[in-house]
């Protein structure tokens, strides 16, 4: 079970209230007031715990397990042994994960303004917010209902941020408007200036930096990552797009809904990304590019060009993924002969 | 126009005023009173708006559009619209920039000590500062005229910083010198010990770190980066480097005057880089290297060697950029034959 | 010497003291009671300067060094001027570190707990911490004897700290035990939840992220680093590890003993890392992978595969180092080539 120092797990839950709250059908006769008080993976499962099955390569440790419950799809019933309770979905780890956040209260918080958050009397502060010691939340601020601010967060003149997002401690957010249900995490800067200058014949030129950062609903920005402004268009970053920790996002980039960018991937300035593009660890795109939708980008590539909807690229610089694998396989060879060709 | 929430505009500026300030010369009769009250891009200005033209390739955008005045070099004059006003000039972006300048009050800071800011009694602050809530500033500090210190930002003791130098939120600084007009962007850390151990047949070695951080004036950090400080000798930034988001900067390096450091850039311990050099984002350099003046490094690159004066570089390892373009066209046809050669 | 602003030097020592301490042998005649006031490197070093020879191509140095006393091995020992004091021993840098240690007093703390810090009533701290102002410690923390805790930092409720450690301003610390005398940089980011989704045919999935970060005695944590908490395993490092600047470390890994990580390498989730591997500057490794102890990853590496102990690799993706070098020879020969082949 989860650590109690950190976790608090709430009452147990029956396979009635399981299967109410999943759409599980259950395969078999089940007494369905038993009772679940934990969940756990295949292999450290006990009674009274649930767990779940997805993928045929682990039927052989769902034989073993001692969970109480499992779910599971009807294709792997038959793997399970006859005492557990077998609950049968299209999606066990969905299912599983739906309990998870039942019998864990989530980390919300208690609604409180900490005697050493220093709010600006011109802000607008929702219902039911928690903002912890140390916080600063400046003149015109509009923050909504049910939001968490993390200790020592500065939040700068007018910031908009909706009901239910958290921010988590010593992020740093200016110039931004940003939805509801988000998720902040430490460290985060949104909203300082871009790297903003262009070079002439006499020197390097500072450019106004007069955009602003926009931020859907359900995005969550991983620890220390950095989202420049705009310098006229604004930075935007659709709903429901997950984006890793350390990421760097330059000024004008757009990133469509759904996206999720892995950790430590740094984003050139203008460049604009489509819905539901899926960007690896570690990759770097040039500026003023324009990526499609559905595209995926294998981790650690260099994109230097335009890439269209759908597209599986790989490679610095990046090629379409056949390409790559190619390379990858010649290059190898290279490293293994001793010959001169 | 910038979103008022964000940035306050100043009063309109008339064709005579900017004529004064820019030095750009009028094409034909011009109203010299004529009122200009923003600054916007060639698509998207509107009456009384002025912009810029500076590459003929956006030739075109300048027939269309709406704004009152432009600045372009006589090279492209033909190519406005009779009516707008053509304000000639070699330098149409930085004369834009000025205008923008001068429409746009600077963030410049309303002269504050917050009463939830911390100074030491030993410290010496100048003239005229600003310090946001949560401030830490410790013993025999000396910090100039002008400065802006954000929110929750922790200064060691004995930092000096000089005049009209702006620090963000969130940042961490000790064992530093910091010239005039520097921009510390939210979130950097300065002067923490380098990774300062050294490995002999009985394990890792920790090294004294004594040295520290010596900054030039005019230099840019941005959000989230890391400068150590150095082990013996000192770790130096030259005056007008820019120095861009989440880039590390190892002990004892030094870094010449104008200097431009891309995202994401990590600089290992005691590598010197000359004047005027630029490296491009996620550039890894080894450590103990010589990097001259004016070199340029693409993107990704990793260099593992000295590099002189004025080369051009890419590849990881790097080499000169012809070469690099050639061994990327040869990767690129490897990829692309299914022949065994 | 050392800057006094940052760096307060002790009493001189004697020979005879530094002998004592370091085990260092006298060759020849020498006055045991010759006072040293300082460290300094050969080059720079003066009188009443101690200073260290260990490899063999800087022995011309050591010729005109004006030190009064120097480190080296018996082999080099001819190499010094008949004047100098030579100390000798095999761990020439080791002994020089030690009396770099003695001789300026480390930056300990002195005890005191800031009135602007804001800890918990449910918290629990051990004798003479240093804790610095706008702290805040949440219910039930456990902090050890003689920490400091910098600025502006935040733990959260139930985190557990050993005795000795030291952590810098600005850091975010949750669900975390951490050992003794262990150093968290400024701006590191510990136990916030991983990036911890999964896709399935109706979207994504957010996993419950329930683990902890559990991290060993004497290890250290770069400057704005991230340690995601695990998901149900806990993200463990081991004892005397050592973290550079800006790496990641994803949610389940675990790192063993004596490791090496340089500055911004991505480690993806639940991979597993042996003891005293090294892991070169901005190496990428993906998920799921176990790294043995021992191992060598040169920067800028791509880890997709298991690695053996005491395997030293390189490339992206990475291969044995001997066909790395190969692969880079044989490219390099198709950058300079312009035949076809």
């Amino acid at each position: 079970m989860a650590d109690p120092r950190f976790f608090s797990r709430g009452q147990p839950i029956s396979i009635a209230q399981i299967i109410e709250t999943t759409g599980a059908s259950v395969d078999g006769d089940v007494k369905l007031s038993t009772e679940i008080t934990d969940v756990a993976p295949l292999e450290t499962a006990t009674v009274g715990n649930i767990t779940f099955l997805e993928n045929r390569r682990y039927a052989e440790a769902v034989r073993s397990s001692k969970a109480t419950a499992c779910f599971l799809p009807s294709t792997l019933v038959h793997k399970a042994p006859k005492a557990m309770i077998k609950l049968v979905t299209e999606f066990p780890r969905r299912s599983y994960s739906k309990i998870s956040q039942l019998l864990y209260k989530s980390e919300s918080a208690s609604a409180n303004i900490h005697e050493a958050a220093r709010i600006s009397d011109l802000a607008i502060l929702g219902q039911d917010c928690r903002i912890e010691a140390g916080v600063m939340i400046g003149a015109f601020c509009e923050i909504g209902d049910c939001c968490w601010i993390g200790a020592n967060t500065s939040i700068d003149a007018g910031v908009i941020i909706g009901n239910g997002t958290r921010v988590g401690s010593n992020v740093s957010i200016s110039h931004s408007k940003i939805g509801k249900n988000c998720f902040i995490y430490p460290g985060v800067r949104i909203g300082q200036p871009g790297f903003g200058f262009e070079i002439d014949s006499s020197g390097p030129i500072e450019m106004p930096q007069l955009g602003r950062v926009l931020i859907g609903n359900n995005v969550e920005i991983g620890a220390n990552s950095t989202v420049d402004r705009g310098a006229g268009p604004d930075t935007m970053i659709g709903s429901g797009t997950r984006i890793d920790n350390l990421v760097q996002i330059g000024h004008n980039v757009e990133i469509g809904k759904g996206c999720v960018i892995v950790a430590q991937v740094g984003i050139s300035g203008s460049t604009k990304i489509g819905d539901r593009s899926i960007v690896g660890g570690q990759v770097g795109l040039a500026g003023h590019l324009t990526i499609g939708s559905d595209v995926k980008i294998a981790a650690q590539s260099g994109v230097t060009r335009n890439v269209k909807d759908g597209s599986i690229i790989g490679g610095s610089p990046a090629v379409p993924i056949s390409e790559f694998r190619r390379q990858v396989a010649r290059i190898k060879l290279l490293g293994r002969r001793n010959s001169t060709e």
